[in-house]
């Protein structure tokens, strides 16, 4: 039979490791974390118990200290670690470090990845990507980039401002998207930025919705940001290529994790559900609340189905654009949904921030907004579906 | 990497001789039948094109004359049939029949399916499935069944009314429900009628907002309706277990047919968008143009991947009951907003039978509740969420 | 109290009077006409009981003959109107003949009042109002006016195709937009054309998944289409505006007779619901059902409440459009929505024709596309906000 | 004409007036209070500056120092200062003290009038309503009371736990539901309790994703509680009956309140949808944002003509238990969306707490919740709607 979704005994067992390592270790320490927030002391301690348990790294390269799991596996292992806001941090395979491990394995040179992959595939560094800026900058409009690289003999002197730069607090290095100027290949370009850079500047902490991000949203300042010729990443002029090549699996993996939150609040939800009385009934008999309940349930499985189904495809390369961002809208806005009647569910105690429940909702309300709104990616989607339809069926 | 969603050459090579035949064959035919309605005639004539295409009966039991595919690989056929309401009509796999051929295959004594199915494949017969009845009698809930059957000597006696019998009118013979009395195993049990039987009378075809189906949705009288011991199908007071095994893969085959048949809506539709003009721009250009057919997309391809998902997991033996269900609400909700953006899209031409959408909007309505409403299988599957919340996690 | 509901005396008891009427007179009729389509015979019958009843045109003109009620009378005796889909046909306020009243009345010259209004009021005529035309002609967008009227001696040669004119088959005159071209005022213009003018050509019956309209909705060609200059209705140049004038408040009667029509099909599914068991309980018990029974009740509420503010804010002279395509949008899907949840609470009886529901379904859709898409009404919406967010505050 | 929407002059300038005030004075509060938390501090100054502007208390009785404005002007006022997140704090009309006003007003004795309504008018006291308990106590099915009131000589001994009640923490006195045992009129009954009293303890404040209100969402412990007899507030044995009288038009006022807010949120984003670039264009010329601008403009003003109505019909007397459960249904819903396309026009601007916008998107999820959850507000229309189905029309 063609398409097989049989699931090897091997990335089951690996599936069953992550599920009970975030049961034992990861959960209990939720409480803490949402009195307190979250900070690097937090993700330290957690990483040394995903090392002890195994489960550390799973989806970063081998090569480097990482597990190098194939992208289908990645993606059981990631909504097990996304059941807690606190696995991914644990399992050091959280935005946006993920998605830059993937990236610098891609296009970093071999001292680049010795300087900046290996640090972070073993949690002792953090990064971020340094690509927003505010408007008019680069949005959901990337070609607005405003951030500018002059060349310099032997390196660049980078100015702007970026903005929503997620993990930018504590961070060792950046990944900065500026406009090359004067050089060989002109145009978007990315640059290796450390922290301790006297032009690199994190001037605000955003006060967001969500709060479960170690580093929070930050503003960034770039002043006489000077960089050698080392710190390019990739090809000069290819940014724009580059971040895609970075955003396409990265859309994926943020899925994978957001699935695993949206399941987790409606467990949560669906455990009230079987304990609760109301009229004389076991709320989770009453058809309102089955509705709920049976809606959340399909919304998952086919978040599920269809994020399978293009991680695959990805997996086979290929561009996938277009099949990511119908991932990505689709599974934002199915598991924002799970996660609102998941509230609506538990009732009022879905909104208390003990409950977790109402911890996930404030914090999977930018999913629909990081990555792309769902307002570019459907314009996205639009436009290729219209030039398909008017090239002749094959 | 575990599940692979390669689809191999021979069944990809298949799903575009479908399309073609459906493209050159079965469309042409479309504008007639949407004037002058469906009968055996047209009926006839499209399949003698399949058998000359040899598209003919694809998923239908090799031993018995069809193509014999595998689940998935029909998955691809039907949904390639559908793309036109007449295609699985053409194709013999539209329902009731295909599902009736699958039961028989199932449960049926090699006379039986010498006498039944046989002709069935060939297309020689028509058959319909006489369950559903008037309330208080069964429909979305089957232990309402109100049909009698009671014990006579070599035979049965049977009484009762039927409704919404699909195919009905010119079905060769009736696969019935009834509840047996006075046997060894009482209960609801399935009977093989054939239509020339006096007891057997239909009595109405129901004017439904669909009119796409052979043989229409009728109510059948059964009055002194008179049949051998060899009539009963399956296991004498299994009948409702038979009608399950039935049902989940006729779920699904459903749901490949309407995706063909909303893919289509979506492609006439988009068609017209990138031809249209409107405020001096191309109507597939304006944002809220771009929002209808992004989300058709985005739904077309959920609904995909939860529909192989599914299909896979039927294949692989083993109830499914839960997964159909699942599969069987999103799908028909998310192909109904398919077709209703389609018409949206296509503005006063989608409300026109001359589009086929309109027709197709019309058409689709049935599905919702068509093979239990929505809400049944929402119970049912918060039911089985709820249990499984109970146990202890694995 | 600023603000006052409430409804006098003589307002409600004639509301009750069209209420007793449609129920004794009116439903009746219905299932012949559901079985073999409206025609004029059919509505001059239905139009002489109306007469008998005293309920016949209460929003006309009363100098024409018309009861003459104020603009929020008729919203009460419009919706009750409407509770069946022959309700307006019977009463002479049914589309288009009602918004061409009004507009006659508005514009018309004394002359054209006598010649035109007179008997359309009195029913002796049927009209249509030939506006939209095939793409890329106007339809969304009304500047894409392509019917062109050249000036001649004495008069107006009109050339171009109208498509969707509601009405037109059996219609006794038309109002056709053309653009005028070569007299004092070039631009869109009005004109009155007889049926049996030479030049005047109903071409095809479109057929549309509505049926209940008398004339059907058809295609139109015009050509050497010769009219006095007393043909011109309203200012030459100013067509545009007339029939805004016309659309506003046509936009609203629409609103009126669907909200009915709406109303029908969620009585018929509630009283079905409080009748049919299942699983042992009433069906209305059942919370899947209450959930679409509340939002039904909700639904109709709202767009009754939305209807009668913006009929009063219309009444009080002003423009209006903003709020009336407001109006438009939230109760042609509001009332969507109710239909369709009340097929799907009447299951299977709710998409046979029989029923009235599934026709009512079928007939209802076409709201959200006709008096201009909800997308376009949306786009005007919007800008008007942007704008007014750009002023200062009041 | 029937039904006149006119507001009249007076009741127009006290709405300028008010928006005035929340603009100028209350807005500019908001920043440090979104920081640092709103308490008594903050409210008292606020209340000042009120007072000062001549905007406090107007919904309040007259006779005890508030406007005494009727309600429908109620309305117009509410929305207004529910602008702000701090305006109904500031002008003393904010949840639950404008509802304790109320009910004290209706149901006090002079003495009670006297000793705590005068006081909570005057700003000088803050109050709460305690009724709801954790499950298997009072919540959704006020039926389910848990806490006893035991008759002892001289006054009643209150046992009981309370959750969820907004306000407690700082609360001068409380409204207290409890079951009465052992007196002349068994049954839920009201008393009012000072803070002071040693039976009386709030035990936690709760973390909700809302933050907005003074006094916290609180658990409170009820032991050995003593009150006297003339704690008892209304008749004893008709507490529900009281409570039905409080809630029937604190649901209204939430609704006004909430309008408020999601217009703010409304206004805020479509001021940015106007200065902001993308794709070289202004975001609110892009369809998809002008759909979620025209959305918004719809709900709030099918919300506002919902609310109005139903505040009339409140105001005639009579229950109007079914409207007003129908308006809390839609208002509640409506707002909610509004704030969430709000969010994604403002894009991560949106998701910040500066931006005003995410605060409000936490604080109104909660109202979904408060005051009856949906579903059960959709269970009692559905019960009416039927039974009313099952009367002869009238």
């Amino acid at each position: 039979m063609p398409i097989d979704f049989s699931i090897p005994a091997d990335a089951d067992a690996y599936r069953r490791k992550v599920r009970r390592f975030v049961a034992e270790a990861v959960v209990p320490a939720e409480k803490a974390a949402l009195a307190g927030g979250v900070d690097d002391a937090l993700r330290l301690r957690l990483q040394d118990l995903a090392r002890a348990a195994g489960v550390f790294a799973p989806q970063a390269p081998a090569a480097f200290g990482g597990g190098g799991t194939d992208f289908l596996t990645t993606a059981l292992l990631l909504e097990e670690a996304g059941y807690s806001p606190l696995g991914p941090l644990a399992m050091n395979c959280a935005a946006p470090d993920e998605g830059n491990m993937h990236l610098l394995s891609l296009v970093g040179s071999p001292a680049q990845q010795q300087r900046h992959l290996r640090p972070l595939v073993a949690g002792r560094a953090r990064s971020c990507f340094a690509m927003t800026e505010p408007p008019p900058g680069a949005g959901s409009d990337p070609s607005a980039l405003a951030t500018i690289a002059r060349r310099r003999p032997d390196g660049w002197l980078i100015e702007g401002e970026k903005i929503f730069i997620s993990g930018a607090d504590g961070a060792a290095f950046a990944i900065v998207m500026a406009r090359a100027e004067g050089g060989d290949a002109p145009g978007a370009t990315m640059f290796l930025v450390d922290a301790d850079n006297p032009g690199w500047r994190v001037t605000e902490r955003i006060r967001t919705i969500d709060t479960m991000t170690v580093g929070g949203h930050c503003r960034v300042e770039l002043r006489d940001l000077f960089v050698g010729d080392d710190a390019v990443l990739g090809e000069p002029g290819r940014g724009l290529a580059h971040a895609q090549a970075r955003l396409v699996p990265a859309r994926l993996t943020h899925c994978m994790r957001w699935l695993g939150l949206a399941r987790r609040a409606h467990d949560l939800a669906l455990r009230r559900a079987g304990e609760r009385s109301l009229f004389g009934a076991t709320l989770g008999t009453l058809g309102m609340a089955q509705q709920l309940i049976a809606d959340n349930e399909i919304d998952i499985a086919a978040s599920r189905a269809l994020l399978w189904q293009t991680v695959w495809q990805v997996a086979q390369g290929g561009k996938s654009t277009e099949e990511s961002s119908r991932a990505k809208v689709f599974i934002s806005e199915a598991t924002g949904r799970v996660v609102d009647r998941a509230v609506q569910l538990a009732g009022g105690w879905g909104i208390t921030e003990d409950s977790v429940i109402g911890r996930i909702y404030a914090e999977i309300r930018a999913f629909r907004i990081y990555d792309g709104p769902s307002e570019a990616h459907r314009a996205a989607i639009a436009r290729r579906a219209l030039a398909r339809a008017q090239r002749p069926a094959s």
